[in-house]
């Protein structure tokens, strides 16, 4: 997708063919569009741990560079087996980060050491294009969610589809998990607006979600968490599309805190309710998310203080709260599969049920 | 209430005798405390509009004392209804704050123009005392529903209490609407805990509830407004009270932004889900809460634009979202009667219902 006007990925290859990687600084934006370069296995550990890169998928992207990097220092089984680990341990709750490193070691581990870091590199590679080729896929089974509801509309203004969080392309290698189909939608020529919840208490809506469509020239409002069932319950809402961090094979969807609300709001109102994903974020071994999935407690200091731009362009943390004032911090909420319409997945359309997850997945059953 | 460990209201006649009233600064809570003196109509007009006081019945007491104010100067007939004018104006969605200067222009206009500035400051006194009164009677039917909440749980940690927005002390004379029942059960001595939803945009949740409840000594902890739905998923939430600012005969409510995802919440997790109210909120002419009651929209800036106190404990207002990012603001949402499990008015209990309604009120069948 484009940044100023410019295309590019998340994360790539330096050019200048010195073996290094780069990424966008994520905790610059909006603010600031900057570039940091990886160069070492400690500088890949430092980019997922930080949040300079984020989202599931990137995060698997970013380590399976991470672990190439670390083969080019040294490619003994001994330097494998530490760097996996280390990687492993930087995030330990994202589903994807295991999965890409267990991806590269399972290529380079049969090969002779002195093979390791090219296959590697190439491992690391094929894991963004097929990143790149999901998402893509993802936005072409969820376009066609768009333009039924556009078939409803009736060529009555725009399709207005609300999001939580950022499940786009910032949180994958290109295109997005959620946001993907508003893409191909765009890419259709079909009239549509965003939604874009602001996600407290990191704010990834406001600033992520909402950079990203209007980078690529999407139409777009950042409301409140609190507004959706408002603006469902008047029917300014045909259509909610989310991501989802880990999905059981009952179609459970563990995502951002707060998804729960707006599912029940569009259950409530008869909006469908729609969950991108990825296969890799299914977890076939739980069937009952709400009681099996553990929600990841953060920094309380996230809800009470914030970071922005000042008057002067400068970023600034101001605190909300009273000094003291207790807080708490829920990273993830659990949306039952009785409140999701259907999935997107990038083998195609199915409801959110074992069944239809099998249907696409028959390697599960 | 108490601040710093003194009992004070929100608003009093100023002690020197000089026929002042001074008011708690609410635009700089929970940063600072400070107290803001009215000494003329223009000052009580600004306070209103500038939300130096805020919450309808603080506002309609404001008024009731502006009026007076303005009678100080010139009481005649025509001083007299320009100054009601000038005060319904100053925030024309206050239901509470037509029906004060309603109050005390009915109670001086039958009087010689020499007695009523005395008789304006004596009603103003009384619509002070009643509003206190109401709030205090509020809390002690709403004590019932927590004493029920704590034999449900069976001396099980503490009784967890989810409210939405303030509808504390500060947004009244003294003791709030939905806060009332906690301080009653704080003073019955019960074990309590209190899950305050932030509240964005305004974040009254985050600076004004979590303020007043610390000054109060109640335990309690600052959530994002995306979190109650998990907490109520995970039995952490035995009821939940919220405050309104205008409820149909029919028992639906329109309150803070928010507060209906709140509601679906509670109905999906069995969740009692209580609005507190005095009668003065109840307009008897709409029968249709979401159909009927229109929905301010403020400034998006109060989406994007968030004043905290930065490391030196200064005030700074920083931009979240990327420059010229559009938002929308929508200040209130209706919660249909029917995920309302009761109604707590200064008259007691009742269901959320048109036949609740009138047996507490039956002057309006």
């Amino acid at each position: 997708m484009k940044i100023h006007g410019r295309e590019t990925r998340t994360l790539w290859p330096a050019a200048d063919g010195s073996g290094a990687v780069e990424v966008i600084d994520q905790t610059l934006l909006p603010h600031r569009v900057e570039v940091v370069r990886l160069t070492t296995l400690a500088e890949a550990v430092h980019a997922i741990r930080a949040m300079t890169v984020r989202g599931a998928p990137l995060i698997g992207a970013t380590a399976a560079y991470g672990l190439a990097l670390a083969l080019r220092e040294d490619a003994a089984d001994a330097a494998l087996d530490a760097a996996a680990e280390t990687l492993r341990a930087a995030r330990p709750t994202a589903v994807n980060l295991a999965w890409a490193v267990a991806e590269v070691v399972g290529a380079v581990r049969p090969l002779p050491p002195g093979e390791r870091h090219a296959a590697a590199w190439a491992k690391a590679a094929q894991i963004c294009d097929e990143d790149v080729a999901a998402c893509q896929a993802i936005g072409q089974h969820g376009l066609k969610l768009i333009q039924e509801a556009q078939a409803r509309r009736g060529g009555n203004g725009p399709v207005q589809v609300l999001t939580h969080c950022n499940a786009g392309w910032l949180a994958t290698v290109d295109w997005g998990t959620a946001i993907a189909p508003i893409y191909a939608a765009q890419a259709a020529g079909i009239d549509l607006h965003v939604w874009v919840d602001e996600t407290r208490p990191r704010n990834q809506g406001a600033s992520l979600t909402a950079f990203e469509l209007g980078q690529q020239g999407v139409a777009h409002t950042i409301i409140a968490d609190n507004v959706g069932g408002h603006l469902m319950q008047h029917g300014q809402v045909d259509l909610v599309i989310v991501g989802t961090d880990r999905t059981t094979r009952t179609g459970d969807v563990a995502n951002k805190i707060g998804t729960y609300l707006k599912a029940l709001a569009a259950a409530d109102n008869g909006v469908p309710f729609h969950v991108a994903l990825p296969g890799s974020t299914i977890d076939w071994s739980l069937t009952d998310g709400v009681a099996q999935i553990p929600i990841e407690q953060r920094d309380p200091l996230e809800v009470t203080r914030i970071t922005g731009r000042d008057a002067r362009g400068e970023l600034v943390a101001v605190d909300i709260a009273a000094p003291g004032s207790p807080a708490a911090n829920y990273g993830f909420d659990v949306t039952p599969a009785r409140l999701v319409t259907g999935l997107i997945t990038e083998r195609g359309l199915c409801p959110a049920t074992e069944a239809g997850l099998l249907s696409l997945y028959p390697e599960h059953a």
